[in-house]
């Protein structure tokens, strides 16, 4: 490592370089149970130049390079199992450029999405994605991260119109444009959001953002059964009600909310709720939703305009993760984050509760309902060698069930190390497709290697 | 010829194979002025087991294939200009399953989209993008096609779930899942959609469809300037109006569009517009769009939520080229395509509207203009080689104005075989990006050769 320190030196100053035991640890692991690797080296780079230099230098000395946000990953993506350079974005964190009459934001990978959205309020206008942790935009376009606010919005890749990406060779490629549409050339924006950098390392991001909604409702509607609470869902979605948000909290998990936020909701299945629009058609959604959740078996409907009741219900909602993690010190949390087409949905959570009861493992179901996907989070002990085997059986059946229905072993989380095993299950003769493009563009397999797939 | 022919026998009958004078003529054009070119063979084939057989015969034999839809391309992608195979898919042409509770519909390619909204409209559905043409399902993904909904619906790659894909050595893929979204594996959906034929043939595709929205409006609004016009439409997208349709068109084509269907429209720069919601919402959303409108000098704002008037405005908006081609017998239209950010959007607008007064051949603008795309229609007469020569100068200015200000050189109409000139002032070192994708699944250059980029 010497000679690769050396010749890293050439362009970044010693400050930029670290082999220190302390810094390496904090690259070694994420946010889940994943087994922890150390990094060789870690490095801070301060421009795409400097980006350009480190792959130059990985190429050189055939040393593997894996880029690092804040380390909010749930599927081992930051975790440089062949150890290498781990390249830490968190230097880079400007906000380049706000275009308000375009609605677009420039931005260096390292801002993360609460740095944003906070300089963005000052103009009136928010980034959607939300995935629940302050992760780096560089994190979430490379992870195509959704959540809450999906089903309204979209995901990541739908927000980024442009990205400046560096690639193994250490060359300098933009994927898109300004312009809000294209049918020009092939979708590289789409084939390298959600490449979890194992084709290249993104320097720049262009994304647009919407306009502050004019008004925002909320609401938390409980049901007898979970059937009950995302038929409801299907229903609405059929209706054509544009929700911004629809999450679905299974009992256990309201009651670690309870515990955490010191709320005294009621247990039982329930679903959170946020409806963004004109104050009269805002209105009408909210009663016309609460009608259909009526009709569902919707035991309690209780919507809130006010802000700090709306907030409060968000805050405890986020922090759900947090709550098991809190409840069960000791204990690694391991997230299941398959997504179904919505008709399997009510199925595959009732299935998936059943087989979480039978485990005697504590955990509960989250769901981005309206698109499909949930969570079961899953508080392990990762020295119990039983316990670890029985979770990781528990999270392939949940991925066969959904693969068997037509859906994803990974609706948000991506693959990383956690989802590899079921590439070919899930893609098929297609995943011979995905390992031509990666040979093509990392012919020696340097960038992030052993994640999504194996090319060898 | 003999030999492929003899070959393709093996799996097709003899009717699915068309070697007539007419039948290749028909299918050595688009709908525009560019130069046609015979394709040898045509083909028909009825299953995907026969798509890949042709695909395994021209591979055998080195022969170029083209696809072909219903042949409303705009910018020659299915004018085989090396000759070849053109495999037409109209024989594949059935609604293969409408999963109402999904939202989801699988269709064969050669299904029109005409075709497919009326049998949608039994369930209270609908397929959101709309080109104007009757274009083919296949056609519309292969070009990444979108139009007049676009701004509240989003283009053709955000509606495709899943296709199967046959390759260039005969092989068959699925390109996504059922789920409305995934982090699984590299985005071969978006790679494909908008890959015009290059990368492989479309023989199933599964689409997101919307329910019939409750309540529509339709509006048009009159402005003394093309600035007031689309400027309204940029506060319009800052206030964060979920506007369904917002078309402009100019006084041009106003005049053409009065002669053509019998209106009697004020010749001033207008906008169609749509929207679609509740009752409620929708109400004040008309009413906020037509206080915007009025800040920005509109003269006249005309709503109508009656279902013959509404469509009575879109047929005239949707005919406008037809009533160029219709009024000028013997010329060819040339169709620019341009998208640039918003807030260059006016300022692009005003500079092609000069650009086309000099050159003193017939002709108007009409635009997407939530999505910064606008068309200018030109009609040349083709044995006028100066006219050509000065409408392809002019369509070139209108490129490098919005190429300069971050746009793409084609909104919606796609490369094929008119913006490959801009392909490399567009993407730079990305185009080599997409060389070398498109060397690794076509290593022989025979799948639409010659369309978005040269491999050599």
């Amino acid at each position: 490592m010497e000679l690769v320190i050396h010749a890293l030196k050439e362009k970044l100053s010693d400050e930029q370089i670290s082999t220190n035991e302390t810094i390496r640890e904090l690259h070694s692991k994420d946010e889940t149970h994943h087994q922890t690797s150390l990094p060789d080296i870690v490095v801070f780079p301060k421009s795409t130049e400097e980006v350009s230099h480190i792959m130059k230098v990985a190429q050189e000395f055939k040393t593997p390079i894996t880029p690092f946000g804040v380390g909010s990953s749930l599927e081992g993506h930051v975790i440089p199992y062949e150890n290498g350079i781990t390249v830490d974005f968190s230097l880079m964190n400007q906000i380049l450029e706000i275009k308000e009459s375009d609605l677009l934001v420039k931005v260096q990978p390292g801002v993360t999405r609460e740095q944003l959205n906070q300089e963005l309020k000052k103009y009136g206008l928010f980034f959607t994605v939300d995935p629940g942790a302050n992760a780096t935009i560089g994190g979430m376009a490379a992870t195509n991260a959704s959540g809450t606010t999906t089903v309204k919005y979209g995901v990541m890749r739908d927000q980024v119109r442009d990205m400046e990406v560096v690639l193994a060779d250490g060359s300098v490629i933009h994927t898109g444009s300004l312009a809000a549409k294209s049918a020009s050339g092939y979708h590289l924006n789409g084939l390298f959001i959600g490449s979890e950098g194992t084709l290249g390392c993104f320097t720049e991001l262009t994304l647009q953002v919407h306009g502050i909604p004019e008004h925002i409702a909320a609401a938390r509607a409980t049901f007898p059964t979970i059937n009950n609470a995302i038929e409801s869902v299907t229903s609405i979605l059929q209706a054509g009600i544009p929700i911004a948000r629809v999450e679905f909290v299974d009992e256990a998990s309201i009651i670690q909310i309870n515990k955490f936020s010191e709320t005294d909701y009621p247990i039982k299945p329930t679903l959170f709720m946020e409806f963004h629009g004109n104050e009269a058609g805002l209105q009408e959604d909210v009663e016309f939703t609460k009608e259909i959740m009526a009709h569902h078996g919707c035991e309690d409907f209780l919507s809130e305009t006010n802000n700090a009741a709306r907030n409060q219900l968000w805050d405890a909602r986020h922090n759900l993760a947090y709550a098991y993690v809190h409840d069960y010190v000791g204990k690694k949390m391991m997230l299941t984050d398959v997504a179904v087409p919505i008709s399997e949905l009510a199925n595959a959570v009732i299935y998936t509760r059943k087989e979480l009861d039978k485990l005697g493992i504590p955990g509960g179901i989250v769901g981005h309902v309206g698109d499909g996907n949930f969570h079961t989070i899953v508080m392990i002990d990762m020295d119990n060698a039983e316990e670890v085997e029985k979770a990781t059986q528990f999270n392939e059946n949940v991925v066969l069930y959904a693969l068997e229905r037509g859906g994803t072993c990974t609706g948000e989380h991506g693959v990383g190390i956690g989802k590899k095993a079921y590439q070919r299950k899930e893609h098929g003769a297609a995943l011979d497709i995905m390992i031509q493009i990666k040979t093509v563009l990392d012919p020696n397999n340097l960038l992030n290697p052993n994640k999504i797939i194996d090319v060898e």
